[in-house]
């Protein structure tokens, strides 16, 4: 049977579909789904990956195809790994079961072994057809490939402002400008990050613990028993925060990036030291820092110093903006920091990718695309 | 014939289209459509009124029903006219034509005339159907209703702003934040307004003319050969503003709002003077002084200090926001100047109407709920 590029395109939605369901636990690893499909396009097997260090998406659904996978059609929305990790390569295990076609959203995005999963399943003689939704499979996992590519995490700043773009009044006054929803929804994206980075303001004002509260996030479908929170990192150049709030104090890890040295005696706090040249805290290395302790994705809830800082550092991939239909005027706090441009094209720009209302909110989601023209190292 | 409900609905949506036709033209008036059915559900007659002194949109339809007109069916936007204006009473043309049934969206929203006009019609023996689409057909004329009811104009603020609530760079550098896409929206609703409210510091940065440029607004089917242009109407308390700018100069008629008291002898400016109790301005009698010049619609394009003030004097009804994918700082300048509130129930309310993309800017189009809880006469 050949098949024609819809049912290709119609299984592949639905492997990717599945692949979103270990959005909040697979790192640092890649999500993967997978679907085998027989010779009267019957699905036979189906499986995503859901945490690091187990099965990989194609051995679930390997194992539910069982002996009727020799001769079917597999649909993965990342090309198969080839070589020896915490598991045996998917490669091998796809060429053992004798599939005859193997259908692959996009290719392997780390550049050292790109290809080289497809090669060996041709190689085996298994038909290989790439890029059917390669776009919407890259979507699933912006972290993980960026940090591939380019050995950093992808970094997504949340804010929550007034129409007027104002995250306080001027007498600090700032719970709450949005509303439920919009907090619910932090919560889904504070589940699905890897790490949490806020300022020592953050913590001062508001002692916040940044874990992922279940209750409030209302996870459907989660496939783990408990709740994988993210690390918290905690960027206070000076090193001046106390021990004794509730992000050093309540047992989940968390890591103080700082320009001081020395070793850190209180809380459970572990110590990035960063300082750059000009003296203060190089953001450029803190993420390379993260991306080399496998930080797939960053979300940033910081207050209006370490935000413009970020992006002054060309550090910021995408701003989700959470936009209250309020007004607090010229004297309240402004959402972020900058320098006094003195032209418009030098200040950043931004590209619409998504709007949507969340209560009587509203969530712009917005894309980076050029992020201020400044020095690297800011705060 | 009895006709359903669901055709009730569809002719009423092609008279509301037919009334839009007239956005631009009709003020002091309302914007008015008319279709004509017969008893094959054929339509025999259509109209919109144009403008005020030139005959409504039932004397159009009418006019091009002729004598097919006895025993048909009407649909018209607004409830009938009953009293002799610049034209004889409609009531008494649908009554001599002999229409059997007159379909009406909604009453005349003069608390001293409604429902005469039905009244009428139904005195005639004319059967009368009413409230069928009255909110379509009520969207079509805010700014007429709330001056019928209330005396004052509909008043809707545009502001162009980044993302971060700023209106210019600290060096004051402002061109251009939003895109030509958004410039052109503007020219749009310029052209549906009576006046544009601007103020002296607007004026003195920009000297701008304020008037509708044909060939920016790409009007389509306008019903006249020459542009009905807004007044203009500047405020400027103390009568500081020189007469050498643009608005004071081309001709078009231009009002200047002040607290000071003399005759004008410069340029065309014609003069409202304003004085509050406090010495200020006294934003809502300036309302009030549009509503007694039949303005239905009021556009202000203003900096932060007159939106402010418009915003404290409770004077604001919409504020369409169209907001760029840029961010300019802190130090840029804020949208709108208010006091320093210390509470967030303080500050003014706003409920999401419209958002869409206008452009590579987004338009958000806010109905102002809670106008922000401070004294009337700011400025």
């Amino acid at each position: 049977m050949t098949r024609t590029l819809t049912s290709h395109y119609r299984w592949m939605a639905k492997a990717i579909r599945l692949a979103r369901q270990g959005r909040n636990t697979t790192s640092p690893n890649p999500r993967v789904g997978c679907i085998i499909v027989d010779d009267n396009d019957t699905q036979i097997g189906a499986g995503y990956h859901i945490q690091a260090g187990t099965p990989h998406a194609e051995i679930h659904a390997l194992k539910q195809a069982g002996s009727q996978a020799r001769g079917a059609t597999v649909y993965v929305t990342l090309e198969p790994c080839s070589h020896y990790g915490r598991t045996p390569p998917c490669a091998n295990a796809l060429i053992d079961a004798g599939v005859r076609c193997v259908v692959v959203a996009m290719t392997d995005p780390n550049p050292n072994v790109s290809g080289n999963g497809i090669r060996r399943l041709q190689e085996a003689g298994i038909e290989v057809v790439t890029d059917i939704m390669a776009a919407e499979a890259a979507d699933l996992n912006p972290g993980f490939i960026k940090r591939m590519v380019t050995g950093k995490p992808r970094v997504r700043v949340k804010m929550a402002t007034s129409l007027d773009g104002k995250i306080a009044l001027e007498n600090g006054v700032s719970q709450w400008i949005t509303g439920p929803d919009a907090r619910r929804d932090v919560q889904r994206y504070r589940a699905q990050s890897c790490a949490i980075v806020t300022g020592s303001g953050t913590v001062k004002a508001d002692n916040p613990s940044l874990l992922v509260r279940p209750e409030e996030a209302q996870l459907s479908d989660y496939p783990l028993d408990t709740i994988r929170q993210p690390i918290r990192v905690v960027v206070d150049a000076a090193d001046a925060l106390g021990r004794d709030y509730q992000c050093f104090q309540d047992g989940y890890p968390t890591y103080l990036a700082t320009i001081t040295r020395q070793a850190d005696s209180e809380g459970n706090a572990y110590r990035l030291e960063l300082p750059a040249a000009n003296g203060k805290l190089d953001l450029s290395a803190l993420m390379s820092e993260l991306g080399a302790m496998q930080i797939n994705e960053v979300w940033v809830e910081a207050g209006p110093g370490l935000v413009g800082a970020l992006f002054m550092a060309e550090e910021v991939d995408e701003l989700i903006c959470y936009q209250a239909g309020k007004l607090l005027g010229d004297k309240a706090r402004s959402m972020v920091n900058f320098p006094s441009f003195s032209s418009l094209s030098s200040t950043p720009s931004l590209s619409l990718m998504d709007v949507r209302s969340v209560g009587d909110d509203i969530r712009l989601h917005y894309r980076v695309e050029k992020p201020g023209q400044h020095n690297t190292t800011e705060k």
